[in-house]
């Protein structure tokens, strides 16, 4: 499981927004996305890099999480 | 035109889902949001109640502006 700290989301469709782009990214099996925790979970075999670039398209911020 | 006070909004997927909402209300042929003032403004001849209830059904508090 992959897990990114995204900033910038303010509500439920920023979440949905978010949600959507990691699931096109190659790989993922899985994507859940919290408001609360500012956080994403992905399960899949995708590349975190790729991962990130999908999140920032969006207009959002994300790193890796440990 | 008819003004209302939209608060809630956070974001511009907010703004869009007020506009789509606004243009779905019988007798309204434009709609513009602004995310900064937190107003809508309607062109048409749709009754203020049923602009108020589209915008309140996405999750968004609206009130009459003069």
């Amino acid at each position: 499981m992959l897990k990114l700290k995204v900033e910038g989301m303010s509500c439920n469709h920023c979440v949905m927004a978010v949600k959507k782009a990691l699931l096109k990214v190659p790989g993922v099996e899985r994507a859940e996305v919290s408001l609360e925790k500012g956080e994403a979970w992905v399960e899949g075999k995708a590349e975190v890099e790729a991962l990130i670039r999908a999140v920032e398209e969006e207009g959002y911020k994300a790193s890796p999480l440990a």
